[in-house]
């Protein structure tokens, strides 16, 4: 029932050109690397331009779970668990005024297999262990050159392996060619009630 | 597909020996009402008693969304849309200290419509429209008689109705039928993995 993400893939190369500098091209102790880093909204960057794995995201804005179970899909899911989805805060309450993602938006999908398909209340799909997590960022500093400005990292260790605490961000194929048919700025936002009522709420002249 | 719960139980009697005061014998303005009420953690009362309508629910710490659809309940499910759920913030922080419910614990249960059962991710279940709210509050002292002193509330209004901004307790019975069957103080903590979370995370001498 997991769904572990090849660890090949998370040590993917950064596609597309990427506008940070390099301030140490010696190894440097993590502590210092992130000091040397950058950070726009909610995402800090070390200094080799990897993500910082998101901190506190269970107290952002959740927006939304779907699930797309094996039991679905022929056994096959490629996302067989629910998704948790959240918005950091600044930049939901930016998403609510205005209608569209900041620079510096950090949205965090947290991995949850199915933990069992009946209770009390049912037969249906409940939310068992985390598996993982992963975010996208909008940053035209950081990914000019990237569709929309958004980067996707995972930070989902193999089972019984240490958290990750950095992540390069995939290459633009791997998630663009499904994000591109959002209808909304690469974000699956029609999936996420409380996105779509956060917009609807936004000012008349900012939508 | 929409599950409206019938007014008539929404405007059920409380059961219980309640322990708040009528302060206000006559018809009072709702503003009026609010003032002369109660108030125990996130939970705040009006003066007949009633639980006003929990605010900001969407900045609480959202801790799981079971699923239990029509389609897998041979039409007829009991709770046939997602389950969006909220503890305040507050009570979280204390629960990931403790692993106990605090008095005036409030949690929300969002009441989300199936949207979609297919998307680019894949076949399964996506959120839709917002439906209804409901909340449920410890209290020992507004319900010293209810089991583990948790008494339930629906704010889910008919369809176009406008929003339902108090609402006296479900019968004992109604709720703790089922709930009395949690694991743990009614709490069906066990489908939610970010309170599982943070139980685990409690100091252990507490738990």
């Amino acid at each position: 029932m997991r769904n572990v993400i090849p660890v090949a893939i998370l040590v993917g190369t950064l596609a597309g050109g990427v506008a940070w500098s390099q301030t140490s091209p010696k190894p440097v102790a993590k502590r210092a690397a992130e000091k040397s880093g950058s950070e726009v909204g909610a995402a800090k960057f070390a200094s080799n331009g990897a993500l910082i794995r998101p901190v506190g995201h269970r107290k952002w804005v959740f927006v939304g779970s779907p699930v797309t179970p094996h039991d679905m899909n022929g056994g096959k899911a490629a996302f067989p668990e629910f998704h948790n989805v959240y918005i950091d805060i600044a930049s939901y309450d930016e998403y609510a005024k205005t209608g569209k993602y900041r620079e510096g938006t950090v949205l965090v999908k947290e991995l949850v297999a199915v933990g069992g398909k009946s209770a009390s209340s049912g037969k249906g799909y409940f939310q068992g262990e985390f598996i993982g997590l992963e975010a996208v960022v909008k940053s035209s500093k950081h990914f000019p050159e990237e569709p929309g400005h958004w980067a996707f990292f995972s930070f989902t260790a193999e089972k019984g392996q240490p958290e990750i605490q950095t992540a390069k961000a995939f290459p633009t194929a791997s998630c663009n060619s499904c994000h591109a048919g959002a209808q909304e700025d690469y974000v699956f936002s029609e999936y996420y009630p409380v996105l779509r009522a956060a917009k609807e709420s936004a000012e008349p002249s900012a939508k």
